[in-house]
């Protein structure tokens, strides 16, 4: 663990608990108390439009919203609910979102007029991150991981006054898909947590049904209101093109040297588990991994995640019992939800919260994971570019990273922006500690604690290097040169990232660039 | 309504908040707070048998342990746990049983040997009725409801501190399927309650499949422990065995009267959703309903319930859209379940709870439902005999009743043990403002709040007569006799009946009979 100096208290955000390694979660916690407005027969779900949701939920200044990011960069719900609150002159709202895109941009003047004064999130990009770190919004934004998201929910941390629900499809008395309608986006996983203890909850849809919606997602115990609007979500930002493989040489051996590593590791055999993101060098070696199970006959367990077509194509061949689903990534992943009980939804907690009875993540046997840069100390940073500002955040990766036995990082050596292993990260997303294995072009360096790795790696013939000597080539491929911001030690703190129990592990700073 | 005589306080029960009538929900209740504890990663969850759970549970004297009825008369898993509470000297448990059969009859030794000495359930029948009737617990029996048991344990009313899952299949994580194994029920619905608010969670399981089991009904988030066990039911007693439509004359006629007088109320339209018990006249009541449905091209919406396969059989003919099943009856009903994803889980709190954001009995056109006896106030007791001895309970009457747009009872004029429309039953289960009319082999008689539905009953041809008329019809058939215990004032109170909002609707006494 590499310990960031941390201020004992925040303003904005409170008493800093610091983050102290990988320890064990209390021996009990408490999921916290929910309040619920019980249906009156006969009385009917629907209201006209949001406006009457704002009445009908009473929403006021200081109130809690939350948002999921199913529809993400095609989302309208958030845009369209937080216009409302501006133009009732509502002030300091807090808002709960899984997660944030480039579409979002209006939030950034509503963080500026104060209509919205808080912010957590698992992963924000685009405008409203550049904001965030210029410093547009008073308070440092809070960020989570997917589990630790689940976690605030569930303990009370963080309360939801009103959960807003983008439901693909719904019926009047409020049972909601994922899987039909034109904005369809598969499992409601972020979503399904905030219905359970939040206020109210208020689904907001394009698709209305006749009763009941067939199969359901989050049923009309969970609902209170039903509001149809012309559209929430275009369907182009939705499912993201970014779910393609590369076919560029360097990844695609990183791709082919981390399914070997893979292998090597002894952990692709009966039960194998698997879970990737969605970028290029992490879907080329989905392709690998497949190739190397059916070559060796592997039975596998599940594949989870954000699902796309290339998990859902090593379910259809067999290769695991079941995929676990949280969010889908492709209209494949939509297609194989709607089509096959083996495709299961996953709640957010399931997937990932460390403080229920066993989150899907540890069970992971492999985890492949992307990087902004990674140090010496393994620990990762998806939250921050070397500008300082902000580009991402954990979404599921410290916590797949903390469950899985082989959590693995894939990575160029280099950026356009210089170098991606460096000597310390500008921000720690994800700790050393939870990293098992860095692989790149020119070789995998192995976490110290994984000495059983390293022998493991060179028998099957991988070459393997020291953390320091990737980090050399690095630079010399990079010409040394590194375009990192210096170090804000001294500008205010516009985000504070929390480990997925809650303890803090580091702070962004507000950015001199970003606020040029 | 027909109020009973309610003392202020019950001893071994507590102060006595009476049934008012039907009356509006709070505007808001409190779903309690729960305790978890945190899964250790690599902690294995197989723990050697259920004397190792109770260790692991640290489960003491007082202890409120639950249990579901999925298994129904074949269960075994209720009679295994508190054999080994028995052998630990366990004293003053409390059971929580969503109900219970003849096959748990070794709980009467554990009432009276003082290891169980509180008792909630929805139903009971067999040697535990009759003990309880005679007074072998030391408190009164709460009977819930099956919507109301759902409502306490949410709102920390009915805390529990370990479930017992009874669990057809289960994988070394937890997740549990009711769909696979030698036991195979159905959906766990009344469990998926408990799993969420009780302190811990054991599955008793005699099929371990690999992990993850595929579809899963409860999941690993929610289960502490796991234990295999040799059987956890005999599949002979699971699945009654009274699941067949009657084939006898007066049977068939109080059916295709319930089925012509469905017709006539106007609610056999587009949209249609019906729910019936697994009697044999409710079952040939399906079979008439299903031909009207198909003769007038009726699209309904849903059927729910205790799932039979004459459900099955109509949502296979595309009558329904979907069935929302709590607990399947027969196998067909199971095999459905397993293979058709229209045939969807429901939980006990989306099946009846009055006090969620809509519980699926609100959005019911027509109930089928059973009486022992039904009075001239149209109270149904299907608690009591008519010698005062427990029977049965509710289940999902009272609830089924109070949000059925039509709630028929069908029932014949008399029994062996005299007229079944009684001038005052013995023990009021549902009260009579949820009644909308009664069906008899002698004609129909409506509750006089629906003057809407006699017009159109008798428009439709149907012999419409007073409910003091039937009860003529009924004496006479009986010879006027009427083997009713005599009013047992002043014995000692065995049981509160406790309507699905929590308010005490009326009080069992010890039976003079059953204590012989």
């Amino acid at each position: 663990m590499s310990s960031r100096e941390l201020p004992a208290f925040i303003e904005g955000f409170g008493p800093v608990r610091p983050f102290q390694g990988l320890v064990q979660p209390p021996a009990q916690v408490t999921r916290a108390a929910a309040r619920v407005c019980p249906a009156v027969a006969g009385r009917d779900k629907m209201l006209r439009d949001i406006e009457a949701a704002f009445d009908a939920c009473n929403i006021g200044h200081g109130a809690t919203l939350s948002f999921h990011h199913h529809l993400r960069n095609g989302d309208q719900v958030l845009n369209q609910v937080l216009a409302v609150a501006a133009r009732r002159g509502l002030k300091d709202l807090r808002i709960a979102a899984s997660s944030l895109f480039p579409v979002h941009a209006p939030l950034v003047e509503h963080m500026r007029s104060g209509v919205v004064s808080r912010l957590a999130t698992a992963y924000v990009a685009g405008p409203v991150a550049v904001a965030l770190s210029q410093g547009a919004l008073t308070t440092p934004v809070v960020m989570q991981t997917h589990g630790g998201r689940a976690r605030a929910i569930e303990s009370g941390e963080l309360h939801i006054d009103v959960a807003f629900i983008a439901a693909p499809a719904a019926d009047r008395q409020g049972n909601l898909s994922g899987a039909q309608g034109p904005a369809a986006c598969g499992p409601l996983g972020y979503a399904m947590v905030d219905v359970q203890y939040a206020d109210r909850v208020v689904a907001v849809t394009d698709h209305v049904l006749p009763h009941p919606v067939c199969p359901i997602d989050i049923s009309q115990e969970q609902v209170d209101f039903v509001v149809r609007v012309d559209s929430i979500g275009d369907p182009a930002g939705i499912l993201s093109g970014s779910t393609r493989p590369t076919t560029e040489a360097v990844g695609l051996q990183i791709a082919s040297t981390a399914a070997q590593v893979i292998r090597a590791s002894g952990l692709l055999r009966e039960g194998f588990s698997f879970q990737t993101g969605a970028g290029g060098v992490s879907l080329a070696t989905s392709i690998y991994v497949k190739s190397l199970m059916i070559e060796g006959k592997v039975q596998g367990s599940f594949g989870a995640g954000g699902v796309t077509g290339y998990l859902v194509d090593m379910l259809e061949a067999g290769l695991f019992r079941t995929v676990f689903d949280v969010q889908c990534f492709d209209l494949k992943a939509v297609e194989s939800y709607r089509t096959d009980r083996r495709h299961q939804a996953m709640s957010a907690s399931l997937y990932a919260n460390p403080h229920n009875r066993g989150p899907v993540v540890d069970q992971l046997d492999a985890m492949l994971l992307g990087a902004a840069e990674i140090d010496l100390d393994f620990n990762v940073n998806v939250t921050t570019g070397t500008d300082g500002i902000i580009l991402g955040g954990s979404g599921g990766h410290a916590d797949t990273a903390a469950g899985a036995k082989l959590a693995l990082v894939a990575t160029r050596l280099a950026a356009t922006a210089g170098p991606k292993i460096v000597e310390r990260v500008g921000c720690i997303t994800t700790p050393g500690a939870t990293i098992d294995a860095v692989v790149t072009e020119a070789g995998v360096a192995v976490h110290p604690s994984r000495e059983d790795l390293r022998g493991r790696f060179r028998a099957a013939g991988l070459e393997v290097l020291g953390i320091e000597q990737l980090r050399a080539r690095a630079l010399s491929i990079s010409n040394g040169a590194q375009l990192r911001a210096p170090d804000q030690k001294d500008t205010r703190i516009v985000g504070v990232v929390e480990y997925r129990d809650g303890s803090v592990i580091d702070v962004i700073r507000q950015s001199a660039r970003a606020s040029l």
